[in-house]
């Protein structure tokens, strides 16, 4: 290989500084998540690990003792700072919604940011929404998390005056099998102002809302 | 053709007894769509056209000076009886939704079922659909027509304990086109007791609207 | 949360009066299935579960004795009133649209109205279809089932002077995997006044008709 | 290009004797369509145009007086023999496919076919169709044409012990639009035997129910 | 039930004579299968099963001794009648497509057709195909099987001038997955007379050449 | 209508204080633009109008002579104030983007946001978006406006920690008409923080853009 | 802007040494394809336009007298070299195809290598095909332009061992329209080697080709 | 069969000279996989099988000692040739991309071409991509794997001047589940020159390229 040192130093301009301290555990073993994780922890003093299976969650946490392990949505996280921004609501529609929601909040949390869960909202039952009106207005950001219909997002942005990120879930079956409705609905949303991740992508959705939040401050 | 007379007499039982009076009017020409016209409100001294190009409209102003045209939705109705039931409510989301309202009024009120319209009512401003909640509820069954995220339906079907029926239109663009997005969340809904028709099809949930308020009365 | 009484007290008025003792069991565990129907079983004195998985049903049946397991839909009922309204028509298709079809009627008889069932009358045989044509009028509404082709509910519905509501089935391969084919045909039907639900909604398409038959009386 | 008699002489066996005069008018030039269909015509004595314009048909009739133009289908005739089999039924539903219907039965005439033709026999009108049953159980084949749900071939082929062919048509909005729900139903049809062509494609289907027909005699 | 006894009468009239005694065993309980294979073959004298489990097979075996099993397609046919016409030709691009052709051939037989085979004749290899030409040109009708790219019926139904069935399999990954291309392509075949049946259905491709077969003697 | 006093209150409380001066203009004619943005310009002193027809924009020119059109995008804006936020940048891959990239750039500037433009940075030629790194950089967000393949944000968001918004165009044949392939290669990006908006959706994208740099101040 | 010099001496180096002078029409106006063309052929002496408006190829050719016009396809070449490469075989189905294999062997001579056309071969005409067999064994490159079925390609890779790509176009309806099903079954295809570009992407694939066959010196 | 010699003698002139030694692996027995693997090896010395379940690698190296397993990918091979051209780089965007990208340069190795890997290149950290310019550069052609966005293509594509093969995966949830996102911003690249293959296609891929760099020496 030829290039020469000038292009090297010059590439290390095109590095991101942000947060790159994740493991994506989905398709590795649990020895490959183990070793990456450990490594990342060994370099930054933090590790954020999603889609981990139960194996690879317990081995994590016997390896890094520290860290705290999230079955529900398959994350592993360790060195998270304390808050010092946020907060950052993460707004869910059903219970089968929870594991991204819950992937969502521990992203923030592993970014630094305060976190307000705001739980079983579905647009069918709007009083429960209603009830979280001016608490949800003190946030940061918004993250809406739903499967199914996926209306909640919709009906959040047109309540608020903040940043909204719809997150759709996987969750429904027939026309909403595999997040196709609810990730539709969102994105045709007539409410100014939602952007939208892909399909159960709680990580995604977090890190932007976390990103957002800590310029914020 | 040589099968006899008792089938034949037996074929009659097969016939629906309804509301046969109606022109579908695209693709037709402005002959085809007057004499099919003319000849059901001779049979039956009512009639409805829908979907018909203006030039189709004013042939029919002219041939049958007791009907009203309906320029927006490109529907002709002459004959329509006094209301005797109802009300059903037509709400919808925004104003390129009003002409697939319009058709779904007309169909209602040619069925002689009264009508109550609730237009703008889009879940971003959410305070313009509650502004309706209880005249909403004094409602037989409600028809509910939303374009682009098509999450109106669900909102309303969470909030009253009647047979509302959604109706999705092809306004949008992007993943809204066609009204893909509108059908496939109101299909998805959480609220139990929706049901949906078909992508603009104001017809068909005016007359399924109005087949359930005449057995209300 | 800072907001004061006027508004929780005018939140109330956002719920909707209906039949709210529902658990939608896929996606729980036995256990929150179980508590999720006691707790409702305890408030309401009754409840219906769907989806529910084999050992849910178990646990259900040893837990509320006085209900009723259907294991072929996964539902579980108990506390269903004496039915004072209907009869509703359940027309299915094939036998393996059974469990849609249960699931079903499952619901209507959850919420009070008699159930007739038609089953096994698939368009390839008309003739079976036709000979309960008389029966098929006496009823308030009918839901018909059907996966495959899913031609079934246009043809009942050009046959009948009723509210008919399609529920396609995601049985079928190739085309029809999903249910695809049988709910495009639906939506699409020429047989007017035909409104549909997601595919394998058999509780949906029940609630519907249930709403449309209490206030048929 | 260097390779020798033998292979050329060869080739010839790998042509397909069938009939091959025909042009398909669509995306052509008048001139273009003209100069193909003199040729074909001096060659054979006999040219099937499709899908022309037109303008392409006032051409063709100028410069072909013997022969015929269908303008609802965009057909040229010339030459067509007398029948000496069938007949094939060319079943429609509404009248908007009967463009498609027309294509159908000029393709047959125009290879010795007599056709038979049933129109407006729609699944929400079955009284129309099984008037014709006795004469649909006489033919050699049957093409049945259908936009919309596309329910009619099935209930057809569910009839009749014949060879069945259907063709969905482009005719339909919403789920319908481009003929995909009429095209996924027929695909997916529980009447055994049913076969089936492209949407349009009333000239593959009639010409499939000829090839069937003359080796039927 | 009040209808009277003439319309039951003309029922009798829509019943299809044609190839009943057939039993599709996907979805079905080894009982289930069993019972109703055992009353058909009790009325008819034969029954032909598709889609079987292998328990079912042995099951089957087991009761009905005379009859055979095809474990690659999960068919068992017992009582088809020594072939009294034909031949039908079942042509297949790939080893993967066995199942599908054997689903087919198996059908062909049980309804007194005589079948010829012809393996691995992908375009691909085109020599394999032409290979078999003369024997081809002797069949009444050919059904053509093919996944992945689906391109064989195009090939073979520009090389005869017969009747040709397109059967798309699921075979396939990627854009191939489900038999999407195969099918999409030779519904789009440029080659006049094919006609298509859904992925995977040899069945219903045996079906229908069989009813071409039997009108050919 | 009963309701009292009370809710008609509260329900002020459900709008969103935010930027609600905004016509669409779409579908509505030249009068309706022009009448609903003097009224929105005589209530706030401003108005914004967007996918404004050729004449709309000349209607608006003449009854607001102090607004700006942009005919390229189809937008009209009046009152826009001074920026006191920002800034975000608005990168765009082609020059057919370049409608979809100034609707969102007017956007962010009604809104008080100012914007700098970088445009031509397709990835095909990635040294022209290098050029441009350290600016990038100094942003308070990005919008990243491109269609055919949609790779532009995937490698942005990856080179810089900000919030980046994807907006796919609908520039593109075949597989990314539409704006299709856009869409999803954004959606499914690898590059943490990247949320999305519909296909050509730039005000949506501006408007959430400014929603953000306005809390960034 | 503040970065130093070092990295744009860098950026350079990612500029890509291959043929820039190619000017998209398709969305410019007549000016803007103008002046781009005049600029590239200033700089490097030829130019290419590919899908330029009759009204911009009149322009063009005006302006660049020594160039020329491709109506058909819409291309404008002026500067191409001798051809020193090649040759590169385009081979196309059906009429309709030709602008497309005019795009792609227009951009193989603007870059330098020559072209042997073969038009009308498909796969419904085996012989058609085969008769060219030993000439487009002597191409270096071969790209297979194809619509409605798209089958050609994968026969033809068949019968070579040449790098082979494949060319899908828009040409044809319902299942093909847009060109979907010949994209897919190429992209399925069973032949190994074959490659895929964009549907009507003759200027792609062509450039591919070239690429191939300029190294195959 | 009745045609003669001659026929027979040309067909063997349609065969491919190429590469034919290789066994799909997917959907066969170990048996079958085994048995088709020796008669190859046996008959030319070498063999290549690809996607084979780990029971059939073992059994293929048991029989074949002399051959290689490559778990990752599921492939084998005996009789690789030593290199005599290339290379060929094989460039993958995350470790998820590796089986696929194995396969690619198992197959070229297969066929005698040297190959480079480049793992780790995703578009979201272009510093690591860029660091191997120069290599790159070097190559007779590449293979760029990447599933998820399926962006990094695109960006190569603009950096080299070489035939460059995009091959998609599977890799991916929601809107990339499938392949599907990464496939259609390939095809749809604006970087000219780039050629797709089917998701998943790591041998499709391989194959072509080795074509190329076969006649490039």
């Amino acid at each position: 290989m030829s290039h020469g040192l000038p292009l090297d130093l010059d590439l290390d301009r095109l590095r991101r500084c942000g947060f790159p301290e994740v493991v994506f555990g989905a398709g590795k073993t649990v020895e490959e998540v183990l070793a990456a994780a450990q490594r990342l922890h060994a370099e930054h003093g933090r590790v954020l690990v999603t889609r981990a299976a139960p194996e690879a969650l317990q081995a994590l946490s016997a390896a890094l003792p520290a860290g705290r392990a999230f079955p529900r949505s398959g994350c592993f996280s360790s060195g998270a700072p304390e808050p010092d921004c946020g907060p950052v609501g993460v707004v869910s529609a059903g219970t089968s919604d929870e594991p991204v929601a819950e992937e969502c909040a521990v992203t923030l949390q592993a970014r630094g940011v305060r976190v307000l869960r705001f739980s079983d909202c579905g647009v069918a039952g709007l009083h429960r929404l209603l009830r979280h009106l001016d608490e949800l207005r003190t946030c940061q950001a918004l993250v809406v998390v739903a499967g199914m219909d996926g209306a909640l997002p919709s009906v959040v942005t047109g309540l608020v005056d903040l940043p909204v990120i719809g997150c759709p879930t996987s969750v429904g079956y027939g026309v909403a099998s595999g997040g196709r409705a609810a990730l539709g609905t969102m994105l045709a949303s007539c409410a100014p102002g939602l952007t939208v991740v892909n399909v159960d992508n709680g990580f995604g959705a977090g890190y932007a809302a976390a990103t957002i939040a800590r310029r914020s401050r």
